[in-house]
C-alpha cells in the first residue's frame, strides 16, 4: 500500500559515517548560525550526495568543541531509500569531492534502523597531547600538541588521574548544558611519553560531558607541573562543583579517537 | 694586541644552528625580497639574540623550497666572542622566545671554525610522503602529505629508485641554477608503506642539485602507478637532460629529515 505512513516510515535507510577531521578552521561540530562547523558542513555534503532540498540531521558521537580534531568521530543519519540505492559502494569515493580537504568519511554504511551515532556508543577514546618542552612545540606538530611551559610528571598525573577512574559524578569537570545528569564511567586515563618532549593522554569513558576531557586534562597538567599535590583532582572531583582553580586545557591537543559500538553495528572492531 | 686585525678575527666564534620548520607560510630557506623566508626569520632573530645591528648571515645545509619542511636542517653563523660568551647555555631557549611558532632552533652551539653547514656535510637524508587513499589524505595529517590519485606500487618504485642509486650526472633531475655541476652520489632511495595509505621515500645523497628529490619522487610515481615501466627513471638519467615528461612532486611532501657531519662537530651522532 504506497503511500502509507508504515511504508513512508520503511522507505528510509540509516547511514552510519565513519569521519576523521582537522578542528582547527571549524567552530566545533554542531552548528551555529553564521559560523563553520563539522556538522553543517557534512550535512550540506550529504544533501548533495543524495540530491536532496533538505540535508538530512546528523546524529553524532561526540560534539567536539571548536579547534577539537576527530580521527574516529561517528554520525548516523537517514536517507530515503531510492536515493541511497544508486549510491552504495560509491558514496565515501563521491563525498571525499564534495567535502573540503580538513574533513573526510572514510566508510559509509547502511545500519540497523535501532543504531544511534550517540546512543547506541558503548564507550568513546580521546587523546590528548602536549608538549613540555621548554623550547616550545615541534613547529610540524603544532597543530595538534598543546606547549605547557613546565615541566610535566606524568608518573604523578597517571597517580592522580588513577583515583577518578570509576563511575562518578563528575559535575566538578563539567561545563554544565542543562540538569542533565553528570555521572559518568572513566574506565581508563593514562599518560605515557611519546619521545622525550611529548606526553600523550588516553581517555576513555562511556561518555563525556561538556569540557570533561579538557577539564581533567587541566587538573593532571596541575598536578604534573608540580602546583598541585597528586590528590587534589580527586579532591576536586569529591566536592562535585566546578573549581575555578581547574583550568581547561587548549582545545587543539584534544582527538576524538574512537568510539565503540555493539558488535555488528557497521563500525570497527573495538580494540583500544 | 688588542685591536689588531689578527685579534679581530680571532674574536669571533662558529655558532651551530640545528632547526626545524613548517615549511607552509615560508617561501622557503633562501632570502627573497618582500618575502618571508625562514633564512630572514631565523638572521633577524639571531640579531635580536646578539643585540647586534647586523644580522650575521647563515650559511645552510640545505636550501629547501617554498613549501618544504625541515626536521633537521643545520646552518652556521659566526658571533663576536663578546656577544656569544654573554648567551651560551641560554641561546636556545632566547631564541624560541624570538621565533615565531613555525620555526624551532633546538640546538645551538659553538663548533671549529672550519665547520661549513654547506660543504663539511656528509650527507643529507629527505623524506616525502604521498597517499594513495582514493579517499584523498588524512585531514590531519595534510600538511606534510601529498595526495597521490592513482593507486602506487611500492615494490615496483623501489625497482626504479635502486636503479639510480650510485654516482650520476643528474643533470636529468636538476633545475640548473648556473654551470656547476650536477653530479652526486645517490646513496639511498627507497619508499616503504607506512599504514595501507601512505607511502613515505628516504632518500639520502651526499649532495642534491635545485628540485633533484622532487624530480625524482615525480618519476618513481610515474612508475609507481603504470605510466612508465620500471625501467624509465634510469633512461631519462643516462640522457642526461631534463625530460618535460617528469613531473616535480608537490612540495609539503618534502622534509629535510637530517644532515651528516664528520664527527666532533655539534650535532647528534650520523644514524640513518
Amino acid at each position: 500500500m504506497a503511500g502509507t505512513p508504515e511504508l513512508a516510515a520503511a522507505a528510509a535507510v540509516r547511514v552510519r559515517l565513519d569521519l576523521t577531521y582537522d578542528g582547527a578552521a571549524f567552530s566545533g561540530w554542531a552548528r551555529q548560525p553564521g559560523r563553520r562547523t563539522v556538522e553543517a558542513v557534512v550535512e550540506e555534503a550529504v544533501a548533495r550526495l543524495l540530491r536532496v532540498p533538505d540535508a538530512p540531521r546528523l546524529t553524532v558521537a561526540g560534539r567536539t568543541d571548536a579547534g577539537v580534531h576527530a580521527r574516529g568521530q561517528v554520525a548516523h543519519f537517514d536517507a530515503p531509500v531510492q536515493a541511497w540505492a544508486h549510491l552504495e559502494g560509491q558514496a565515501v569515493r563521491r563525498l571525499a569531492g564534495l567535502l573540503p580537504t580538513d574533513v573526510r568519511v572514510f566508510a559509509a554504511c547502511t545500519v540497523p534502523a535501532e543504531f544511534d551515532a550517540r546512543f547506541s556508543a558503548l564507550w568513546r577514546r580521546y587523546s590528548y597531547r602536549v608538549s613540555d618542552d621548554p623550547l616550545g612545540v615541534d613547529p610540524l606538530r603544532r597543530h595538534d600538541t598543546v606547549a605547557h611551559r613546565r615541566p610535566l610528571d606524568v608518573a604523578s598525573m597517571n597517580v592522580a588521574a588513577s583515583a577518578l577512574v570509576g563511575e562518578h559524578d563528575f559535575a566538578a569537570f563539567c561545563k554544565r548544558r542543562d540538569r542533565a545528569t553528570s555521572v559518568r564511567r572513566l574506565i581508563q586515563m593514562e599518560w605515557a611519553r611519546e619521545g622525550a618532549a611529548v606526553a600523550v593522554a588516553t581517555v576513555v569513558a562511556n561518555a563525556f560531558c561538556h569540557n570533561m576531557v579538557r577539564a581533567l586534562v587541566g587538573a593532571m597538567f596541575a598536578v604534573g607541573d608540580g602546583r598541585r599535590p597528586v590528590g587534589w583532582p580527586a579532591e576536586v572531583l569529591a566536592r562535585g562543583v566546578r573549581d575555578p582553580a581547574v583550568n581547561v586545557a587548549p582545545p587543539h591537543g584534544l582527538c576524538l579517537e574512537q568510539v565503540c559500538y555493539p558488535p555488528d553495528t557497521g563500525g570497527p572492531r573495538c580494540r583500544r
